[in-house]
């Protein structure tokens, strides 16, 4: 039997635990071509609020009674393709459940940094950690000396982009949520200042940490803290627009001060990122990773849920800030 | 005498006539390295708002009792320096008034399409076009087959934009206001469509003539009708923001519909753009223009009026919309 964790109704907003039920399949056989995956590691994503909604998203939305769609890493136990063989370790789109047959369309990639810990594919070395290098790069353009402001700061993608911009030369400014989480960031992520949005003068430190001006805004948030840094932008700045998790519904679609100012007056640029355009160079951007992983430049935190039991929560807990590194369940 | 525009207060939105007088001022005498221009044509830009306005802008603000910071056309009627020679006709920053002392970095260019009228200096030939020219193309990036929207689309820059990106084989479509501008796009300057954001139906035709997305949008106004373009980027679109002219005023800072689930779930990009970062491919861009005006491809609309006195209420004029094409004073 293959236990799975079904989408059983569609929220309005983050998906809750009641939005899903754990259900008893039986194993498919395989067909010509079909893969079959024993999960390891299933991964829980900010993104999947998106993937869940029924609005305009960048893929089609999860269906009510489908396996929840998710990334994970597996264990190919039976392969029915020559390209990929039992033992072998893979991740892909394997969903929450403990087993899944799948296509070769659904396997992102063939894990090969043997030496570190297999879960890191779904984190550091996984859409989150490829998420950063790339669109910090590509999108940011960080040069030695750039002031790099950081949402989402000690986050799963925040806290590789200040590692990453901190290893171009960048001066670091992370924003994050209370006071462990501010510590972890100077103490654990190496930025060289960290921020409390919650803190009182949130605004007051904000204007002094970007004094000199912010070249580059990595932003998960696009809500009130993006509205009191667009204004210290510097000229020329660049703005990576990677997630919008504090907008908690776009309908209505929520006000905020006008940014076309901020963009002609100081020449910017705003620009959206979604992984999936980019896996062209996700391989190489991995193995970019991992060595700096090896070397010890770039730290990661794990938060850990143990269970196929753990999954229903698992987002909604996220968006709750109940974790602290990035949310990947063991099986 | 020199009779000179003067500002004598700062207007909170757009400057009116009571806010310049016009004073007689004695001709000085040059010193070492200046030239004497008789200005023949004066400029006037929407962007003029911004240059008075006590207000963050990329310049500073035109001081109480200055000659009206203006681009012109005039004739050198003396110099003290070797580079420029009575009787040759330049562009440069020579203000609202009959008579200017100037230094060489006052100076933009000399004219040297001189099969053209002059005039043309400081529209199609001038910022406007050149703006219209290099936005459109830097940032723009238009494509053959590319949809390109333009907002003030009959206007000095709009109008450039329009037909430039018709040269480079792209669609076009114009936004103006009433139906008399509507029928200068598409009959005079060429768009494939153009639309009233004056009438009751706009959204709903915005809507029909965008049904394929939007590829790029040139804007020059920041207001409800970028609010309703927005959501019409197709994949990997560029926006120009290369004016705010739907914005009366800046304090309070108007709120609008978030831009940013746009631009992720697009992946596209808005960037800002001003002219005066750019002024090393300014030599360059009048001559492909020039060519292109020669040619007949690239079309322009001139509204002219006559002398000194006109000045103090052509800017209010300008943002009334009284003007058909790009707005300069004769002398």
């Amino acid at each position: 039997m293959n236990r799975q964790v079904i989408l059983t109704s569609r929220p309005t907003g983050v998906a809750q635990a009641e939005n899903f039920a754990i259900v008893d399949a039986s194993s498919l056989p395989l067909a010509d071509g079909q893969i079959r995956i024993r999960n390891r590691y299933l991964s829980v994503e900010p993104a999947m609020r998106g993937w869940i909604a029924d609005a305009s998203n960048y893929s089609a939305p999860v269906a009510i009674g489908a396996v929840m769609r998710a990334l994970a890493v597996g264990e190919v136990v039976e392969s029915l393709t020559e390209k990929y063989r039992p033992g072998e370790l893979l991740v892909g789109w394997f969903g929450w459940q403990d087993e899944a047959v799948v296509e070769q369309s659904d396997i992102v990639r063939r894990i090969t940094e043997v030496d570190l810990p297999p879960s890191l594919a779904l984190g550091i070395l996984g859409i989150n950690g490829v998420s950063a290098h790339l669109a910090l790069t590509l999108i940011g353009e960080p040069t030695s000396g750039d002031t790099v402001l950081v949402s989402t700061a000690a986050g799963a993608v925040g806290s590789a982009v200040g590692q990453i911009a901190q290893i171009f030369g960048c001066r670091t400014i992370g924003i994050t949520g209370g006071a462990e989480k501010v510590a972890q960031c100077t103490e654990h992520f190496g930025y060289d200042a960290a921020l409390d949005y919650k803190a009182a003068n949130f605004s007051e430190a904000l204007a002094a940490a970007c004094s000199d001006g912010v070249n580059v805004y990595y932003d998960n948030t696009a809500g009130a803290i993006s509205d009191l840094v667009y204004p210290h932008l510097s000229l020329n700045a660049r703005v990576v627009i990677c997630g919008t998790a504090a907008i908690s519904s776009w309908s209505p679609w929520p006000d905020g001060p006008r940014v076309e100012r901020h963009l002609l007056l100081k020449r910017a640029r705003m620009q959206g990122f979604v992984i999936f355009d980019h896996m062209d160079k996700y391989e190489a951007s991995v193995a970019q990773l991992a060595d700096w992983v090896r070397s010890g430049w770039l730290r990661y935190q794990e938060d850990i849920l143990n269970g196929l039991d753990t999954c229903p929560d698992a987002l909604a807990g996220l968006y709750r800030g109940e974790n602290k590194g990035k949310r990947i369940i063991k099986l």
